[in-house]
């Protein structure tokens, strides 16, 4: 840190993204990528414009737009596109919540939206989850500001049902509510369709985690046009060309060829029901994910011991230290051969650990 | 606006980037793009990095940070790199002004510091170029607090000289200086070896102009490690992966080739020079520009008369309205080609002009 750096940042903590190692190659399940390329189309796509990017970007990003708005069943006005859907919660932290409207959200879910806070200088109250895990909609009910709830919840991948979040939106129809379903096309449902009926929701999506384009930086929110006129504000008084041209193009690709996108999540929860199944066979217990990860603890081993032993195995996954949840680990489902991997080696793991007890 | 928006935000003007038509095929010499494609091997490695966007990009993006640093002779942690210039400009207003420290730069300069200082609620001042359109330096030495300087200053083109912005960094070692390179390719003199010598200097340049890559969204910072540190605080607490892989393994390739970027430059001035006296030929005053852009005006024409009828005849410069530079046009350096067509609907335009007239 510099002498010069502005005192309100100078405690600052970031956030601390999952590793990408460059030292070995891994068994890389710790930031809940797709384990399937890109869509063909989408690579001929970026191909094509990587060749005239001497020119700007659409700073409208119109075609996208539309594609996204014919998607979803919206109008384009109700779309903003951005750089990770990172990009829309920070313009949301920044639109929507001051002194008077604190952020809400979980004690345990998207660890940056505390860094979000912090850096926009606003304040904000977490809730406890439940004893099973799952988000208790009662403070967001009955607490003043603006909330944030990430569906299905990271890193426990449990679900709110769309009359659950229904609720906390309709509770105060006077502020924001932010729904992140960056995790949501694994078998959770979106609440995009409510954009249509109340004015005061805002749903971020991503194209990293369903879409195999998390090196690609593509995001967006879908809401009423008088908040997607108050992003795009901040948008426009940050980066106007946020995002680059070829990503534009694959996302559009993408977005008009849903089939691809289907049958990878359709193949995602398989490999994680196979999975859980196997984890469960070892003694682990997880929580009822509907995410494309798994979060698991074992009786006999602690969370870091897992972590680290699995990491000596060539077996990358991500731990937190949080007290709530350090037992527990967060597995990225992958492909049918990484998932046999990762079992492999838990089995061999847990043996190892079984015969230094007895 | 939404009724929701963040009171402090709602006076906010956003920058308003020159226009991307669709509408029609226009000689586009707005945004200051480079007529040239990016290098063919740039392209090649956007293309073979386009089919594995399912992984996310190096957060820490250390080969383009090594590739930069060998450039520039100077330690790789000394190296941020950001979504274009905007974004370590951002940054920069965020991290190094606020109520004491206010920005300071000319009050004819790149349009965005005055939206950057809004959005990030510190205050500003600005101050007269000298009466040939240059940049007095005597008001960044006594003004307290953090100054600006686009060198070539935007839109005039206009450079100081390296021992100028020597004597701004050194009247106050305990404020930080920004030197915004932008356009500092094209026959003006970097400060960038001055990093090494003084710790409160933070040089920005960008990959849109000289490089080919306006639509693949690159820029960096060059400064003391531990102004790249603060730097890199605000990065990871926005948006940690906010250069695409596709991007970053382009600018890599482009900084390691750098004769093709070099030839580029030397075409630009060469054009730049052409123009500057065909248009002094057709009565027009220019600027002394040392930029990818010539600023001109016609004493017998107003400005947004000219840009009015450049765009009817398919022409696109930048026109502004700011009262003391709304009798110029901001006209991009582009291809030979481009330039003809520039000239000969100037001339057009012009006798149409003359002809009203008598």
């Amino acid at each position: 840190m510099s002498k010069f750096f502005n005192t309100k940042y100078k405690t600052l903590v970031p956030y601390t993204p999952g590793e990408q190692p460059r030292e070995r190659q891994y068994v890389k399940l710790n930031t809940n990528e797709s384990p399937f390329p890109p869509l063909k189309k989408a690579v001929r796509e970026a191909k094509r414009v990587s060749a005239r990017t001497n020119l700007y970007s659409d700073p409208e990003m119109i075609k996208l737009r539309e594609a996204i708005a014919k998607r979803y069943g919206v109008s384009e006005n109700m779309v903003i596109i951005t750089n990770g859907s990172d990009e829309v919660l920070n313009f949301a932290f920044m639109s929507y919540c001051d002194d008077e409207r604190p952020a809400l959200f979980p004690n345990i879910t998207y660890g940056f939206y505390p860094v979000f806070a912090n850096l926009a200088g606003v304040p904000f109250k977490t809730f406890a989850l439940d004893e099973n895990f799952k988000i208790d909609i009662t403070p967001y009910i009955e607490t003043a500001g603006t909330p944030f709830i990430a569906n299905p919840n990271a890193p426990t991948g449990i679900a709110l049902s769309v009359e659950e979040i229904e609720k906390i939106i309709t509770s105060n129809p006077d502020r924001v509510v932010v729904v992140d379903e960056a995790y949501v096309d694994f078998g959770a449902e979106s609440v995009v369709p409510l954009t249509l009926k109340y004015d005061n929701l805002l749903v971020t999506q991503t194209f990293s985690k369903s879409r195999s384009m998390a090196g690609a930086r593509l995001g967006f929110g879908i809401a009423n046009e008088k908040i997607i006129s108050d992003l795009n504000t901040v948008r426009y008084s940050t980066n106007p060309y946020n995002v680059n041209s070829m990503t534009l193009a694959m996302g559009k690709a993408v977005i008009e060829n849903d089939d691809y996108t289907k049958k990878n999540c359709k193949a995602i929860e398989k490999n994680r029901e196979w999975t859980t199944r196997e984890l469960e066979k070892l003694g682990f217990m997880t929580t009822p994910s509907l995410a494309n990860f798994i979060f698991a603890r074992h009786p006999d081993m602690s969370g870091e011991k897992i972590y680290k032993a699995l990491r000596e195995k060539g077996v990358l996954v991500r731990h937190f230290t949080a007290p709530e949840i350090c037992e527990y680990n967060r597995i990225t489902v992958g492909s049918a051969k990484q998932m046999r991997a990762l079992v492999l080696a838990l089995s061999e793991i847990l043996e190892e650990n079984n015969e230094k007890r007895y």
